[in-house]
């Protein structure tokens, strides 16, 4: 049985908790949170106890820990976990800083922990079955990899404020799911973006709408477009052309009842935001977070993985500034 | 808190009991099964203990029973439920003979008990959300029905002669779907039927492959049709034609994503059977029941419903023999 | 140069006058039609004579002519052509009596020329493409034909009365695609039938909506479906079920352009009815019947699959009114 | 009656010519064509005469001309004329160089005819149709354009030679297109470009795949995909985010036709090339040509259009080569 620690308590905190609980190879032993209130809470109806990060660390009994806590916590308690020997899982992204990122890994590896980053889209049915045809190659040789991404409606102003901006916040995941479909790194990175959807996003330095452009060192592109607002719902597809082909990932809907009128037909929506959309994925996430932990398997994206994403929406934040395509690596 | 007693631990009773754990107000207290191993696992997952039939309608804490026995066991404990006055969620059908059927219900009747019968279909949310749309003339007047229910594959001969035949105990569904969506009691009715799909099962006096034609008293028409074997999967479609247009709940597919190669497009196929597409039907079920028991709400479907169901099964089958429509009521 | 004449310069005439002009070995000669001005405006358009139905038989250079006047000229036209030795192209019914029918079809025999029946759904590229992939065994033998043909909107109700009833009107055209699609003449024949859209359409004693069930002597079964409206547009689908899949023949669009909005996705209706929608199969149509002409190719529908349609109807009217499944040869 | 004359006989020439032998207010008077027989062939099929330039600009019954002939003759064609008062069709582009385009503007605007510019997407229903729901505002404001562009296969290198290469010869119908959606003019292009479809096309000096990324002034954002090899046919969508939701116009499929099996469902794949893809369009594009000569319409994309959708060609041209946003305008 393997004994879990979970820091945070928040809306991710309690996806994870319930997710734990489904498997029979592990229990939560521990919430940690600055607000009691939500620890308690969460401790309770999973049977754990609230307690302090020093004496989760300090247990023995616990292999594992989970970081679901605010962003500018992440670095500092995976250091201390990775330094308590503890298998970390650890929502992304490691740090907003590059700097501090690399030092986390230099940390991860001198301890030599499993660490999971979470990048939840990887463990997405549709997405994952896409990867596996492209390893399959079943669409011939990947040449172009087209990644839509949107969400149902801004964050208030002051989030944008401590998220790192669209390119670190947002578009990292999809990043993330550049180099992964890709199969090669990218070398050159461009970005431009636009306030269009809420000038209050712009008075706080942040953009809402951006496309991005990524190439490869043997010529594979890829093209991302992230908006803060798609009144339609959560709008998450992926497309990737190969010589033999095409895949499409596409939106799942609300509902496949289609109403036919003089009007015309008209169909459900996308689910509307990522709880929805991706709560099979958590489920996979955090299942393959126990296997690591078990030895049974790799967590599908790691330390490293969380490194490469933030140096490439780096890129992208400088490539913005200055209008220019940014050489990565 | 409302005790719960499970006659039966198979399949059906499994998904029954996994769907009453994540109900706060109800727990399983009691799981009865004349196989005492599936019985003891069941009960040890969900903290509930195995007992007899009279223990459990002894004890005065249960206040509702699910009857997730095998079809012939149905009316007895029905019968005994009602007179020891707990509540009933009955799978269909409560009986495969109609007088019996009848009696149950005067058991009711007299004894007063709510029973909800296991007509899952009517809480799928694509089926719930088109009745609704019927209810609020989204599409005007209702004028045709269209059910198209086909299995994956054909159930084994020696089920099949138990089953009391393909009308009793598969088209009886889509019967109740037909009533339930005309919002009138079909009059008429006509049935042909072959076997088709495997001569094992005309050996055993069945058919495998039907077509049902329903009349109500103001000509609403509906047509059924019924395959044991659909080798692309559960195939469950309805489709409403109505005086201001149409409305179609499709299958649910394994997956959205599509590969195009020069080849043509290639999509999933729909989920493979009643347990993947019904999942969430008959969790919305589960919790319709103990709504039931605790006042807020009625069964979807009660034991007139099972009853009516039936009736019209008994028509199809003598139609079908007889080749003539067959009035009712 | 194969020389036609055309009798009946109407709407479905002045289509076929406009595929015989792209056809490079054919050319309209004579146009005759009791109204001189129809006549004359098509004959004008397409370099063609207007002139009797006498001259044009007894003129030796016409060696084809197209019936497409109205319904009860048909038979007398095909017999005094077949004298004549002219190729016919008969659009369909041949008669609405079946004794007449068959009075034709000895006279055809007799004189041996070559004869097309206007069932122009045959010529359809989607449905020609599903016969072709089962004669090619792509879904293994056929089980279930459903299928599904609703008109935009009701015709008047003086035209029902002439136009021997829904059943020989209107269905006739499914009841051919059956029989093409089962690959096995039917034997039994179950139909049923309402006025729900226009109550004229009863008082002149036809109904506006119907079901019919055919069932051929091995089993395999045929649900029709007809409604005198559907507000959406010209509905025409059919699909088969097979012992190895499912192929479904899909409505057209009038567009492929989607808006999504928050209120969910919304597409194009179908198009708007069977000039649109048969627009391709009235060309090759045409087509197969001046390659028949030439000796290059058999009609795709001949006098006899008139005869065995109409004979399926008759069998359709005899079944509603009595409520009883009708033998059929 | 217009009388038009046609200069270039090849396979655009050719659809130009049949689109306007459906004009009742038009007739194609000559044909020019430096290969004698292709003049000769097309003239006779629509009852032209075969003629020179000269005779066929000098003649004062000719109203209008069509230029189809290859690139490099477009611009002295179009020059000459336009100084005999010539209305004029030019396909695209006008010239592949920036300055001998300009010179041509200078002369249409002296001489005062009307001049449509080939671009004939402009004419396509699906994408006319979202232009107007543009324009209807019902998406809201417009706030990224998404243009897939791909071809079903690369043309030989030696015809890669002569076109201007991608950017010029492909790319510019969708910078066409990105300009009438964006409704507003971009002001920064940015592109990037590889070779990996094809090594000959990159011997030759050009790409095969590129990404496009275009902003205007107001911030509003465009990216462009192209690739001369989708080997499923010619893939040619469209999408438009708006604040009030997402307009998408598809791929026109082969056929509606769907097979499903345990290997789950099949469809059409797009249709072929540009001739099936555009062929209404054509229609349409021809029709407003004849509308604008008759001074009843203006042509929806005239030498202007040709002249900024270069400019932004050359735009990507350069920016494909420095690796940064090259500012237009």
């Amino acid at each position: 049985m393997i004994n879990v620690c979970l820091f945070g308590a928040g809306r991710i905190g309690a996806i994870h908790a319930a997710n734990l609980a489904t498997q029979p190879g592990a229990r939560l032993k521990y919430v940690v949170d600055v607000f009691a209130e939500s620890a308690q809470k969460l401790a309770k109806r999973y049977g754990a106890e609230v307690t302090s990060v020093e004496q989760a660390l300090d247990d023995p009994d616990v292999q594992a820990v989970i970081i679901a806590s605010s962003t500018d916590t992440h670095a500092e308690l995976l250091e201390r976990s990775a330094a308590a020997g503890k298998a970390i899982f650890c929502e992304k992204p490691i740090d907003l800083d590059l700097e501090r990122t690399r030092a986390c890994l230099a940390t991860l590896e001198r301890t030599g922990v499993t660490c999971l980053v979470g990048f939840n889209r990887r463990y997405d049915p549709q997405f994952s079955d896409l990867k596996q045809r492209l390893t399959d190659e079943a669409i011939g040789a990947v040449e172009m990899v087209t990644i839509t991404s949107r969400d149902p409606a801004p964050p208030p102003a002051n989030y944008v404020k401590s998220s790192g901006g669209l390119f670190r916040d947002m578009m990292i995941h999809d990043l993330d799911m550049a180099r992964w479909l890709l199969g090669e790194e990218p070398v050159e990175v461009f970005a431009t973006a636009s306030c269009l959807v809420d000038p209050a996003i712009g008075k706080a330095g942040d953009v809402d709408t951006a496309l991005v452009t990524l190439k490869t060192a043997s010529g594979k592109l890829c093209q991302i477009s992230n908006s803060r607002r798609a009144v339609y719902g959560y709008d998450q597809r992926i497309e990737v052309l190969g010589s033999g082909g095409m895949l499409q990932a596409n939106n799942n809907l609300e509902s496949n009842l289609v109403q036919t009128t003089d009007a015309g037909s008209q169909g459900a929506k996308p689910q509307h935001f990522f709880l929805e959309r991706y709560a099979e994925a958590y489920r996979h996430e955090l299942a393959n977070f126990i296997d690591a932990v078990e030895g049974k398997s790799k967590p599908l994206a790691n330390q490293n993985d969380g490194l490469m994403a933030l140096a490439l929406a780096e890129a992208a934040v400088e490539s913005a500034r200055t209008g220019q395509a940014v050489k990565v690596q």
